[in-house]
């Protein structure tokens, strides 16, 4: 199954794609897709969906995976983020490429195996992981990469216990 | 002059084209997109997304004004807003029509005089202004409409005065 993980933000959008066969992930590519403070935002939001597209388009994922807006240290931040994260799940969308969400604290568990990993411990697992012979950069690269295999982890796990799988939703969608 | 102003919001997008002629505004029609709670996030937001491209296809607006988000009173309903705002834009981006950001202060302050408005007066105005025999409903709508009408005040002031105009941004985007 292939895989593609998005870590959104208006700026920095890191995407990854992975397959996973019998248990086993290798990294098939990843990137940033930059977006200028200097242009309007909607226009760096269809940057973003735009892509996020071409992306789709170039790896063919099957599934995709995103990880949620965290807004417990700084409210203004987390906004724009969440603009990014509606643009890339547009996209998605209109791929007709089905998306799992999960938390940054759930992204970390599956990868380092503790909620509390910083980013260089979260590069390093991914690095090792997927075999690559370098940390991926930059870190919104190496994050998608992270969400990408959770939802391999998550989604496998329920396959073989109960045969469906249940994300948790970190931020009360209404 | 026709503008396309939208109220975002995940489970209810307020949308409303108005019609600007000589400093007259009418209005041309209105209404809301509804996303149910039961289905998944992407789909609602390319919900959204298509929503807002049939308005745009049929009304041709030459411009549109979008409401900010607002996050003073509960940050966690600001995030789903954040989604449904970003897949509006990128609709209206995909569209080729330009978007005006507006707080939701200005918005009342256009219409109604004063920043400090509650719901029924900013649909007073809309009505009283747009010489409608009803307040339009729902209120999202009427938001929207409310919206529009700022644009072409504050675009017109501007005119008027020195040529051109500066809408503030009320997140501070990165």
């Amino acid at each position: 199954m292939i895989v593609l993980g998005i870590d959104p933000g208006l700026a920095n959008t890191g995407w990854g794609i992975i397959e996973e066969r019998s248990g086993q992930v290798r990294c098939r590519a990843y990137g940033c897709i930059k977006t200028s403070a200097g242009s309007d935002l909607a226009v760096r939001l269809r940057h973003i969906a735009d892509d996020v597209n071409a992306v789709v388009e170039r790896y063919h994922p099957e599934e995709a995976a995103i990880e949620g807006v965290y807004f417990g240290a700084n409210v203004r931040s987390a906004i724009p983020t969440a603009h990014a994260r509606g643009a890339a799940l547009v996209a998605c969308s209109l791929c007709g490429v089905e998306v799992g969400e999960y938390t940054p604290m759930q992204i970390k568990q599956a990868v380092v195996g503790t909620g509390a990993a910083d980013k260089a411990q979260v590069a390093y697992m991914v690095r090792t992981l997927l075999h690559l012979d370098h940390d991926p950069r930059p870190d919104h690269a190496a994050d998608a990469l992270a969400c990408a295999i959770c939802h391999t982890h998550l989604r496998r796990t329920a396959q073989l216990s109960k045969g469906s799988y249940m994300i948790e939703r970190g931020n009360g969608y209404s």
